[in-house]
C-alpha cells in the first residue's frame, strides 16, 4: 500500500438544528475511505466543524454530497451566530497528512473548487496556499463583511470570486477552499462573563497585534455557558507550543484577577503537539518519536508499506 | 494483515564487554518483523536491557538466537554487578501492545519457555501474569539468593523450576520468563547531594510503604552528576499517571526545601502516558484516542488490515 492520506476540515454554517447536522454528516460517515474523525457543533457559533481523514478521492466525493445538503438546507439570510461566515459551506481546507505534500493539496483544492462550483453554482474563493492572488492568502480578508457585506462587494473586481460569476448564491453565499498546514484549534475558557477580558487577552496573544507568532486569537462570548473564551488557532504548534500559549493567557488574565476555567482542543491534534507540553510540565528532555511506542509503530508500518 | 504486536524487554547479564553486547544484539537487529527500539547497557549494573517491538513469532525467533549467544558467552560464575541476577538471560517479560491481550502474552511466555529450555537446557521460572504458582508472581521472590544462592536452593521442591530439572545451568543459571503490563520507568532528579532526601521521598512514594498504588520507587545516588534521584517504575500509568507522581515528589521534596532538577523516562513510553499529563496541565478534558492524529491512523490501519 502506498499510503496517501489528507486531512480535511470543512466548516458548515449550522450549529443548532440537529436534523440538518445529521443530514450533512450522513455522507461523510457512509463513504468508504473517508473517515469522520470528529465533529462538533455549537449553538453560540452556529457552526459545524468536521474533521475528515482519508484518501483524497473518497474525501472529495463525500464532501461534495455533504455540501449539497448544506447548500439546500441552510439559508444565510436567516443565519445568526458568533462566528464570522460567508457561506452555508463556509470553508474547506485540505491539509497534507501522510504521504501527501502541500503541492498535492493545492491541486486537490483547485480541482475540487471547480467541481464544487459546477455542481452547486456557489462561487469559490481559493485561500492560503491555494490562493491565486496574494491578497487572498488570509481567510479573514476574503470573508471581510461576511455574507451580508460580500453580497454588495462581490461585484467589485477586487472581490470577484476565483471560480464563478461575481455574485453570491442567494441563500448559500460563497465558499472558501484552500490548502494549509495542520492547525491546532485551542480554546481557553475564562471564569468571567466579561467579553472585554477575552477580547483584550486575544489581542495580547495574537501575532497580528503583537503577541505570539503563529497564533490567531479572538474573544468569544459563550453566553449560554456563562463564560467567555479566548479562541485560538495555532498555525505552527512546534514554534509556539500549547503550554506557552496557555501560560501566556494565564499571565494576561491575572491583570483582571480572572482564572482559567478549562481548555478545549477542537477537532483532532497531532500527538506531538500534546507531548511537547507534557515534556515541559514534566521537566523531561525532548523525546525522540522513536521512543514513543505508537509513533515508532506508525513509522515501522510506513516502512513496511514501502517494501511491499 | 491482522496486526498483532507485542513488546518484549529481555535483560541480559552483560554490561561491560561491547563485543558480547553486539553479538547479542545482532539477531535482534537482523530478524525481519522484530524491531529493536532501544537498548541500554551499564558497566555498574553489568546488564543489557533491550526493548523489542513486533510480531510475536519474529520476536521469539530473534530472542532465541540472541539468548543462545548470551548463554554461550556469559559465565555467571565470573559475573559481578550492582543489579541482582540469576541467569545469563536473566529475565524475559512479554507485554501486550497492539491487537494482543494479556492472555495471549501469557501463552507466548509459556510456549517460549518450553522452546527456550528445550534448545538451551537452561531451567525456566514463569513470573508475574505467567506465574503457575502464586508465590512466583514476584520476580524478586524467584531470584532470591541470585545465581549463587539458587545453585543450592533449586533442589528444594518449593524452588524447583517450572520447566526443566531442578538444577541450574552450570554457567548460564536460570531464566525468568513472564508476562506483564507495560511499565514506565520514570526518574526524578533532585537538586541536592543528600541521598537521605531521595530515599525518604522514595519511601513516601512507593506503594509498598504506603505511598501511591502501582508505584515502585528507590533513592539512587548520582554522585558523578552531583545529585540524587528518585527512580521509579510506574506499573499502571493509567491508575497513577506521571503528573500525579511528579507533583507528589515535588510536594514531599518541599519538606527539605529541595526542588526538581529535571525528569527522565527510560526506554520507550506509550503516547497516552504522556498525553494524560498534558491534559492535566493544559486543563483539557480527556481526549479520545480517535482525536489524536497518529493514534487514529494506527487504529484505521489496524481496521484496514482486518478487511484484507
Amino acid at each position: 500500500m502506498a499510503l496517501k492520506w489528507i486531512e480535511c476540515v470543512p466548516n458548515f454554517s449550522e450549529g443548532r438544528r440537529i436534523q440538518v447536522i445529521e443530514e450533512i454528516l450522513d455522507p461523510l460517515r457512509k463513504t468508504r475511505g473517508c473517515h469522520l474523525l470528529d465533529h462538533s457543533s455549537d449553538p453560540d457559533h452556529n457552526r459545524l466543524v468536521v474533521t475528515l481523514v482519508g484518501e483524497p478521492e473518497a474525501i472529495c466525493k463525500a464532501l461534495l454530497e455533504a455540501s449539497k445538503v448544506a447548500i439546500e438546507r441552510i439559508d444565510l439570510n436567516h443565519h445568526r451566530g458568533a462566528h464570522p461566515r460567508m457561506g452555508a459551506v463556509d470553508v474547506i481546507p485540505f491539509v497534507p497528512l501522510l504521504g501527501t505534500t502541500m503541492e498535492e493539496c493545492v491541486e486537490i483544492a483547485h480541482e475540487f473548487g471547480k467541481t464544487f462550483h459546477r455542481e452547486t453554482s456557489v462561487p469559490v474563493f481559493f485561500y492560503e496556499e491555494a490562493a491565486l492572488r496574494p491578497d487572498r492568502k488570509r481567510l479573514e480578508d476574503i470573508r471581510r463583511g461576511q455574507f451580508e457585506g460580500l453580497k454588495e462587494e462581490i461585484s467589485k473586481p477586487q472581490r470577484h470570486p476565483d471560480v464563478g460569476p461575481p455574485q453570491l448564491h442567494p441563500t448559500a453565499g460563497a465558499t472558501a477552499i484552500g490548502a494549509r498546514q495542520f492547525l491546532v484549534a485551542f480554546n481557553v475558557n475564562l471564569k468571567t462573563r466579561d467579553i472585554k477580558v477575552a477580547k483584550e487577552i486575544a489581542k495580547a496573544l495574537r501575532a497580528s497585534s503583537g503577541g505570539l507568532a503563529y497564533v490567531k486569537a479572538m474573544g468569544v462570548d459563550l453566553s449560554q455557558r456563562g463564560m467567555v473564551q479566548v479562541s485560538m488557532n495555532l498555525v505552527d504548534f512546534e514554534k509556539n507550543p500549547l503550554y506557552r500559549v496557555l501560560e501566556m493567557v494565564r499571565m494576561e488574565a491575572r491583570r483582571w484577577g480572572v482564572s482559567v476555567e478549562g481548555c478545549e482542543i477542537e477537532g483532532v491534534v497531532p500527538a506531538m503537539a500534546l507531548i511537547r507540553s507534557a515534556e515541559y510540565y514534566l521537566q523531561l528532555g525532548e523525546l525522540e518519536p522513536s521512543r514513543i511506542v505508537e509513533l515508532a509503530l506508525l513509522e515501522m508500518m510506513k516502512e513496511a508499506g514501502k517494501e511491499t
